[in-house]
């Protein structure tokens, strides 16, 4: 039982906890009334809202703090990461969704489609004037592009040269032509040529199931009179998404890796457990978290359209080039099983992590992050 | 552009915001400790520990606190219910996990390696006496083994079978005795013929890094006597572990895939990326959550032993010849790419979609569900 001299000391402790938790709520008002002035002041000399670098800055300064004054510092950066979300979630409620240049009038060729879509409804939702330009719209197309200040193209990435040629000579000189397909050179030259005003391609990194924008990456690769397409990357900043600008080149082949390297390795990881009959069930009931999320990065790939797929590994000539450079460096590997010599694949193996550096402890930290988010849920 | 002007009051709101997010960790650090009082005192007068009723209080209460100060109460809600999850987390910790038989001595075999520490702690923890036998005991392993309860053997994969044989006949007869290994047949024969009492082989399906067992698998593969082990079983369930039993062939089979062909395929991945030279910042730069997170997965082995996966991936011919048949039938895929046949490349895939089934559709669901999660907190 408890006594009356432990009863308060009791009641001075939960006093002192509910004490300290009011203190935590008054800074979080005093922090997220600092925020607002930041974005402000942002606004004031339009710069970017977001500034990831910083926040990661923040975030291990935090962790290494946490860590002086034993507190787990996963969970201090879970914390904060709670933070810094709700704060950008205010100021994004705050400056809504506004259209940057409200009275133009956006074409979206393909506004069909997933992208088109998702494009055609965030447009919408910000007060523009939305078109859409399908395969059987092209009787009318010189009426669908009167007046437009933006023409977006949304097509498969095997149509959008021929799309982009035929749209060119209909669009009005000042309009800002833009499109979203993964690969960037091809149709950034074929844009350039088709058309003479302001051009820029975007790939947006992201699938039309995302719900926000917020930081989402778009990959920008300018073309032509980038003054007066800025409003266009304004337009997505608004909406949340991160910008990262580069050449066409570098983009492309970035995505050969980012794309089709890893879709490619995936779709023959699970060709080859279906050839072999694994029974998927049986080795989940078996399975540690983290063979979970890689198998269901594998099952992922094959309840999407086989199409979106192909399209992007069959891209390119140097793509398919890459591709095949992957599979006979597979080779190499069979080496070291015949030769059954671990200490071979051991020295491999500590090469090939010297290579990735600091990334792998980045990656086991992330990756364990999600782990345990997936062990908490199912 | 920034004027200098902004850019002196832009340093100031961010010191003002590092300030508070200093005293705010402060403050959690404040709480840690009176938690921990109150926990001492509440143990000391036999109270319960954890006080849902309270909690519920004063989260309501914080509620209100954050509607008047223009905080969304759903965050300050979610925050809290963060702090109160890690402080009860830490107290858990704490007061450890009662021991099932404290009265029992568990010799650990390899207990300096990361299983082997990982075990110690939990089973001193839970108020066991534990004696490690390391490579240089060998000369006293008699007067280790005397009047133990357990043995579990924590050792690299080769050395699993000739430590058993070594260890056997030194066990008292009715001393449990089990292994930690990946593979089970090897060991658990190894294991029945070694010693005459009660032989369990286990498989922790999680390494040890992993916090808490909570909700982790381990494989249980039964030997000998039942019933006489059933209390180490017991002791796993009480730490949170989930166990599955099954027949050592049978697991073996299955981790053919779950390990060694999966981490066959990381590794080859990750060799690909580091013999092409790959830009791995940039290329995230332009990344999609989803790649994030793949990149993640080969990033994450390569932060770890190497003798680990060398152990594994060389454990037995079985083994290697499934790697061997995976190389191989990688060469398929070459075919599809010289045929450039984006049609036969979507047929092969739909067929693959099918063997699928219901599981991509639940990796969807899942993944998706994990994206965002990467997507709130990086």
């Amino acid at each position: 039982m408890l006594t009356k001299e432990g009863e308060s000391a009791l009641l001075d402790l939960r006093q002192d906890i509910d004490r300290i938790d009011q203190t935590i709520i008054s800074l979080l008002a005093e922090r997220k009334n600092r925020v607002s002035q930041v974005v402000e002041l942002k606004k004031k000399y339009s710069l970017p809202v977001h500034h990831p670098a910083r926040e990661e800055d923040m975030l291990s300064s935090l962790r290494k703090q946490a860590a002086g004054a034993d507190i787990d510092p996963d969970h201090v950066e879970d914390l904060f990461r709670g933070i810094l979300k709700e704060s950008r979630r205010s100021q994004t409620l705050r400056i809504a969704r506004k259209a940057v240049r409200p009275d133009t009038t956006v074409l979206l060729v393909g506004a069909d489609g997933g992208m088109g879509m998702y494009f055609r409804k965030w447009f919408l939702d910000a007060g523009y004037t939305v078109r859409g330009l399908e395969k059987t719209d092209w009787h009318r197309v010189g009426e669908l592009c009167d007046g437009i200040g933006l023409a977006v193209i949304s097509v498969p990435i095997g149509a959008t040269v021929p799309v982009i040629e035929r749209l060119g000579p209909h669009l009005p000189p000042d309009c800002v032509l833009a499109d979203l397909t993964s690969i960037k050179s091809p149709p950034l030259a074929a844009m350039l040529s088709s058309h003479s005003g302001p051009v820029v391609g975007l790939h947006p990194l992201f699938g039309p199931t995302t719900s926000t924008m917020d930081k989402q990456t778009v990959a920008v690769t300018p073309g032509r009179h980038s003054a007066d397409y800025q409003w266009v990357l304004d337009q997505l900043a608004v909406w949340g998404a991160v910008l990262v600008e580069t050449g066409a080149d570098v983009h492309d082949k970035i995505m050969d890796i980012v794309q089709a390297l890893r879709h490619f390795a995936t779709f023959s990881f699970g060709r080859f457990l279906s050839r072999k009959g694994i029974d998927l069930q049986q080795s989940l009931e078996f399975s540690s978290p983290i063979y979970r999320l890689e198998l269901g990065m594998v099952g992922r790939l094959f309840a999407q359209d086989p199409a979106l797929y192909s399209e992007i590994i069959f891209a390119t000539p140097q793509r398919r080039a890459l591709l095949k450079e992957f599979i006979s460096s597979l080779a190499e590997n069979m080496e070291l099983l015949e030769g059954e010599d671990k200490e071979a694949f051991n020295g491999q193996f500590r090469k090939i992590a010297e290579w990735f550096g600091p990334f792998s402890d980045q990656a086991m930290r992330e990756s364990t992050y999600l782990i345990d988010k997936l062990a908490e849920r199912f």
